[in-house]
């Protein structure tokens, strides 16, 4: 018996998410299948936190067990050769038995790109948020800051969640531009569903001068998920790191 | 009457290249649709150099009349509104009668992006040519200097080319080596069919230790297609600008 930890990158256009689900194709799903073609073994795939369709990963983290122990570069090479162009196999090494990828993880990273310009380049379609109107980038480099710290994150996570403790912890929230790229760094222990991209959609209304930063406090008390702004779409959204 | 000169960006990946083809989408053929459409007139669309099916422009240049005079901005943006996410208008201006955006040509450059490492990036499919193989770059950065200057490229034409003067200029030529990715650029007035993709193919071949740089002379001299290395793929291949 053996445990595999895999580091992923994958371009989530062509994907219903992370997660499996019934008649969707999924990267769970692929990466189950194609270990399983790879080992001749049934096996599961835990992944460290599900991405939303269409979200990328720069690096995404998963664990499975093989009764059959193959050598890690043979498996990676391997998994690769079965899998789809647009996911691949960055790293993968045997691990610990207590290892776990989603419980393990101390530290991730999101990251969210738009690009703030008139006109997108064809080789960023699909990778980015191309917001037209004009952003007051410095507003949402100062409302972003009011996002780190404990908060209970009711108000900004979808509203069918049935997560009881909604307390997260944010380690740090940051906004960068370049030029027209406009990019926002955010890492916690974990997220709630749909969290970042509203988080981001409300950054986004205080960009364009409907919200301004001291309402992130207002939304955080009423609890309320209308209050925020909307979820921002999926395309722009990397899962960059985790730390474990 | 009035003359436009349009500055383009494009993905190549889902077109038969540049130049209009009965029965195929090209380029050409969209922009002078989305022209039309526009203008509610009839025009023809002249490009500075054909690219061929799967190559990419990060700037490709075009010329078109129309009788109606419409403001460069709004010609532009209502191009950009009507052409595909992948084709993307980056300057549109009008220009003196005389302005031919092919015979005015006075440079070209062409990039051709290679990753040598051992896994492609799902971001990067599509946008460079991937070489599994270790290439001998230091080698490569040898023999493409031997391009530079005036050569008759009868080997590093398709033998199918029905042009005459087969001697080009070339201005530049250099590889670039940044990680895992290697870059060829090149620079002349004008290149001839498959000519930067069969020289890219010949430099692969060095790369690979199959040919040295000295064969370089020895292909030129020979005028035999068969003596140049394969034709390199399309979708390494970027027109990067044109001068005038």
């Amino acid at each position: 018996m053996a445990k595999y930890k895999v580091s992923l990158q994958y371009a989530g256009t062509r994907y219903a998410g992370w997660q499996i689900q019934k008649n969707l194709t999924t990267i769970q799903g692929l990466l189950k299948q194609a270990v399983e073609t790879v080992s001749g073994e049934r096996t599961n795939v835990v992944g460290a936190g599900r991405t939303d369709a269409g979200v990328h990963a720069l690096e995404q983290v998963a664990h499975f067990r093989l009764e059959k122990r193959i050598l890690p570069k043979h498996l990676a090479r391997a998994l690769n050769g079965v899998l789809p162009w647009d996911i691949r196999v960055l790293k993968l090494s045997e691990v610990a038995e207590q290892f776990h990828a989603q419980r393990d993880a101390l530290r991730k990273r999101y990251e969210y790109r738009i690009y703030n310009g008139p006109v997108l380049s064809p080789f960023r379609y699909g990778f980015v948020y191309h917001c037209l109107r004009k952003l007051d980038v410095a507003a949402m480099q100062h409302a972003c800051r009011f996002f780190e710290g404990v908060h209970d994150f009711s108000a900004f996570t979808a509203s069918s969640s049935k997560v009881e403790n909604k307390k997260r912890k944010i380690f740090l929230s940051r906004i960068k531009k370049k030029g027209h790229a406009v990019s926002y760094l955010v890492e916690a222990q974990g997220f709630l569903h749909h969290m970042v991209r509203n988080m981001v959609g409300t950054l986004l209304e205080v960009g364009r001068g409907r919200l301004s930063a001291d309402d992130i406090h207002a939304i955080f008390r009423s609890h309320d998920r209308r209050l925020a702004g909307p979820t921002a779409p999926p395309q722009g959204l990397y899962l960059v790191k985790i730390w474990y």
